[in-house]
């Protein structure tokens, strides 16, 4: 690693990531800070009063996103993630990203290091989706509806509007979060992998390209249950057969013909007894591509796949599309400047595509989004056995450090 | 169709099955007789007027079972099937074999035809296994072990014990249903196919060689959960894939190699959500063979197919058996005589294996069984649709009329 002029302070990130974990945190090491529950809300105080200690202006909007500001007013260099977890996650995704920024804000803040532009960490509201999946960024940038607001609840049915009532929060005030975009002059992101490529390929940073788009189906193999020991195998319309069939011809052609993934996380099939032929197999189908028109292409061919399978089959064959979010390209420039930076600091890095959704795809509808990914051990995520070694952490933050410096020196025709 | 010199009163046995079906009957055309529910103890007691009303002496034992008995004391020639029906099933399913055998007796009394051993009707308790299936029949023959009675339960966790003492029976007194075998010289069932293959074929009558083996698994294929957008194609273990695999390779081997069958009626994948790599898939599965050698083949090419898949993709995998149930053939000398009987008639007809399991397997072990089958409207059984025509009605009835007759006038050395 070459010698460079200003690095982050490892052992208090390492501090404040290891007390962000103790809100919501399990005796196995598990994680479970849920949006808007009580340790989410506990977690956001802890952290407005480490943005205060810092040096920073630090305030909560009204959809619950804390900033912390370094500067004047005016159009300001983000840096952020989010705090809320999955149930039973992991101590780094999310908050990496947060406190990550925290910390190289508090360090440019302790050196005096000096910008042009006014820095900003922000911490999102319920990325995870507890009940909106990137509530606190489509807030700020806009993008949630009123039916959407008016949907959102959480896995056991509890309205969105309710909880917020809950935590001294409105509903109705939620669109008060929007912000100008032309007020955010560009986002970075700092995130582990949560997958095994840069690991796998002993790589320290991961510069993201694009983050997948992700469509999602419920399909339908409609056949006829019978008696399944009085009716011949011949004479059967076996709605699982043509599932089957189905799923190995969907993964075989698009491993071996895109750049994009697909899975079939869930299958249920009726009547559902050992004795009786299924009638009907549904199932639940998601793919992803980092390309808008890889989705479409993915579409057709899984689609003409279903009823090409069932038509052979005798079957019928339904789908309906359960959503669809477009792939989103990060801002080209951003990637040329971190590029530039990892080169200066000596990391080896790679351009990549985020295979999951993350608070950059929101914001770069509003402003130049970028993420720059630390490598995960053993790919996973969403955990208790999400880790990362501190190595990793310090360089992710490193450059996000000098990525910041860098944008936050901006001349002013840059925007 | 030949004259013959008598027959069953075809009028008489319709209304019978179209009074009977009042029993649990619904507006949609379903049936639902659940043993030792209010409308199969209802039915119990209607049946046993209709007994009485035809001349037989009819009673009921600690089991439930109901017996209608034309000619004294002393080894009879028995006949019947069982008055319950799975939840929503059909009116010919256990009924036809019980009103048929009564419809015999009773022209055999009018018509004060001759016989030499005592005739009797029998209506065998949850066939269908609400609480425990073949429960009458293993009561008769002694087959029903303590365990089975002390574990039997229906679908909503209520034992069989609380029922049966609900309907003012003791679990206690059941073993005294027992019947010394030397007092059955011979039993026949008269059913429907509940399969399409006399229908498909075109032939009236079904005689059957063999009961099927039933053998059931539950199966898991083990991988490992996965975030499904941020892990490779390539570097995953997905148990859906490995399970969709065996079971297009398990259903191509049973149908090119074997006699049997196979059906796999339910899958579960675990965690079961859109965008996580299935990382346990279970399966419920079972497969049926008219001998028993064909049984032990099957189950071990079906689990080392399990094995050879889980290998080749990364998996584990694991098997437990779940029940036994062997193949069962009928007797030879009975399917003789039924041939010979049917071709008096002038009436087409098939040898055949049951697909399905019937009292006649139970009875099996005690006694010369035979089974007669004619054939399902569509093969449809088990549901609302089921159904057959009254000449196939009749054609069954009469055939089974000419076994009774020749059974019931046997010499004393032919048992």
């Amino acid at each position: 690693m070459k010698a460079f002029e200003y690095g982050i302070n490892i052992s208090r990130l390492r501090k404040n990531l290891e007390e962000l974990a103790s809100f919501g945190g399990n005796k196995e090491g598990g994680i479970s800070r849920l949006a808007f529950g009580a340790e989410d809300m506990k977690a956001r105080a802890w952290l407005r009063e480490k943005m205060e200690a810092a040096g920073l202006y630090s305030r909560i909007d009204e959809a619950g996103n804390v900033f912390g500001r370094l500067g004047n007013e005016g159009p300001a260099v983000w840096a952020g993630s989010h705090l809320d977890t999955v149930p039973n996650g992991g101590m780094f995704d999310g908050a990496l990203g947060v406190l990550a920024a925290l910390e190289c804000l508090q360090t440019i803040c302790e050196r005096q290091l000096p910008f042009r532009w006014p820095l900003e960490v922000v911490a999102f509201s319920d990325e995870e989706g507890t009940y909106k999946s990137f509530f606190g960024s489509k807030a700020i940038t806009g993008l949630l509806t009123t039916e959407e607001l008016a949907c959102a609840r959480n896995m056991n049915g509890q309205a969105l509007a309710h909880v917020l009532s809950a935590v001294g929060m409105d509903i109705q005030r939620i669109n008060r979060a929007r912000i100008d975009h032309g007020q955010i002059r560009a986002y970075l992101e700092l995130h582990i992998e949560q997958g095994p490529l840069l690991e796998s390929k002993l790589i320290s940073i991961g510069l993201v390209r694009s983050i997948v788009g992700i469509v999602s189906y419920q399909m339908a193999f409609l056949g006829t249950p019978n008696h399944a020991g009085t009716t011949p195998l011949e004479l059967r319309r076996d709605a699982f057969l043509g599932a089957a069939e189905f799923s190995l011809k969907v993964y075989d052609w698009v491993r071996s013909t895109t750049s994009g993934v697909v899975n079939i996380g869930k299958v249920d099939l009726y009547p559902g007894a050992f004795n009786i032929v299924p009638g009907r197999a549904r199932l639940a189908l998601e793919f992803r591509s980092p390309s808008s028109e890889g989705l479409e292409v993915m579409e057709k061919k899984i689609l003409s796949l279903g009823n090409e399978i069932s038509r052979k089959k005798g079957l019928k064959f339904s789908a309906s599309k359960v959503s669809w979010d477009s792939a989103v390209r990060l801002d080209d420039t951003i990637i040329q400047l971190l590029q530039e930076e990892a080169e200066t600091l000596g990391y080896d890095y790679r351009i990549m595509n985020s295979g999951a959704g993350h608070d950059a795809q929101i914001m770069a509808r509003a402003t130049r989004a970028g993420m720059i990914f630390i490598p995960s051990i053993g790919g996973k995520s969403h955990s208790p056995e999400e880790a990362c070694s501190w190595d990793a952490v310090e360089r992710g933050a490193t450059l996000l450090l000098h990525g910041l410096l860098r944008l936050a020196r901006e001349k002013k025709q840059s925007k």
